[in-house]
């Protein structure tokens, strides 16, 4: 039941100190979810040991290259592996067209279904949804129409206690709609509370990822209670001045929408190429949201199963 | 006057055991050439200090993408560090429409000129020339039109021998075409052949790239005696009945091509990810051609300046 982040890339455009463009892989429940694309994301995912097979969903933010240029090496090489099964890529429009003609001088393509699904990220909505969980877009702050994604896990059913399914006899048929929350008439018209009858289960888990962004408090209500936000930053103080001009965040910013937002945990990334050393990125954003770390490649964040 | 040349990537189309797809640096003179630009290229320059503000040409062989998905990010970042320098790319015709559309949807472009020289790769001839070199065309044997490319150093002027100038009181208007291997004549009508007048320039060098070609004694002509030959090797021995299916080489097959085109080492490469280990290579190269070694990321191979 994990629900687990692996950053692949945390640099912004140029990459730089061995560090990388945008990529991360989501792992909700064994499913994992692709989000951005940079270069090199498939020879990061073999760096991690990521189990790309298990990728079903690719999910990117907006056309600046450092979030797609490494898309269709991957697509490629998911060919050249053999790889049967489809693959969905939600975007903003534009993506089909710049993957297809990849392929035109050497007539070929790829061996499996890739269906591209365009969205607009200027208005919120919900992109995918499986029995486990929900993907829903939101527009971001950013020089060219940019989204946000959230992944929420759908709630759990109740947890039937055994011991009542005894004591009152309950028919198996009625167990589905307790789970639910449904309450339970006896035969000699009792109504026994579903309080009674069911334990609270774990609660759904969520993570937030604004990829590239200027400091907006229109994304409060999307990200608000997130466990875990990703927030570009790009910048520290000592360079606040080029967040307007470049459309990007401080790690401060970042922070101040993690605190606003009341979120469990922030990590931070984007970082630009004029930083070779991050200590600034996590010192500036502990001071308004402790709960703050570092986005390092390779590093796995996890979000534990838990009860409220 | 180095003449030398890096391997950023050695790997075939998919990346593998730390080998990256191709992408190679040839250093004329303190001028780089780039010599395809597999996914990452711009990182393994990173990872191998390449000096990539120096390169204003690049070629590439063909339009499979383990060959040229680099390029656009490679390209891109350029323009984020600030260059103005033009950059010219020799490709078969189709590259420049697949650069241009990934510019489409954020509206941007690169910041400074990109000449896109669509060549036939069917037929041989001079991509480019300037003082001290010439590149050539000449076609391979693969499954799209692919080049190799003939890298010459042009021959160096004769040196005049400084006794000479003094002894036979040489007008200086004179010396060029002494340089140029003239005979000269005295005043009184005596003449003096040249070979009493200059010595030997160091002699030209060359070097010879066979990107992905079946085997074909077709190249023989336009590799015959290069100094440096690079020429594929996808399989080993034990994967020989994929040379056809594939049009790719064996390291035997590579060897043999080097053997009989006389040329002055043979550098391996292009190796399928089915290889962790590459020894077979190295073997089987070696006992047709002693002067084989096998091409390795970041190793640079230097062709001394010498006299014949």
């Amino acid at each position: 039941m994990r629900f687990s982040l692996t950053l692949l890339g945390t640099n912004s455009a140029l990459p730089a100190h061995g560090r990388h463009p945008t990529a991360q892989v989501l792992n909700i429940q064994e499913r994992q979810f692709l989000i951005d694309c940079g270069e090199g994301t498939q020879m990061r995912m073999l760096d991690f040991s990521v189990r790309k097979a298990r990728i079903r969903q690719i999910f990117i933010s907006h056309l600046h290259g450092d979030h797609f240029y490494g898309l269709i090496g991957l697509l490629t090489s998911y060919g050249l592996n053999g790889r049967k099964e489809p693959m969905e890529i939600f975007s903003p429009a534009g993506l089909e067209e710049i993957i297809e003609v990849q392929f035109h001088p050497s007539g070929g393509g790829l061996p499996y279904p890739v269906k591209f699904s365009a969205f607009d990220p200027d208005r919120p909505q919900l992109l995918f949804e499986n029995s486990q969980v929900e993907v829903h877009s939101f527009p971001l702050l950013h020089s060219i129409p940019t989204a946000g994604f959230l992944f929420r896990e759908k709630d759990r059913p109740r947890n039937i206690r055994p011991e009542k399914i005894e004591e009152y006899e309950i028919h198996f048929s009625k167990i589905p709609s307790i789970k639910q929350g449904a309450d339970l008439e006896l035969p000699n018209g009792r109504f026994i509370p579903n309080a009674e009858l069911t334990l609270d289960p774990p609660r759904s888990r969520s993570y937030a990822y604004c990829s590239d962004t200027q400091y907006t408090e229109d994304i409060i209500p999307y990200i608000k209670g997130v466990d875990l936000l990703y927030h570009e930053s790009t910048f520290c103080d000592d360079h606040k001045d080029q967040t307007l001009v470049t459309m990007h965040s401080t790690a401060r910013q970042a922070a101040t929408i993690a605190r606003k937002a009341g979120v469990g945990a922030l990590i931070l990334g984007h970082y630009s190429s004029r930083y070779k050393e991050l200590d600034c990125f996590e010192q500036e954003a502990k001071e308004v949201f402790s709960n703050s770390v570092l986005g390092l490649e390779g590093r796995e964040y996890e979000i534990p199963l838990k009860k409220d």
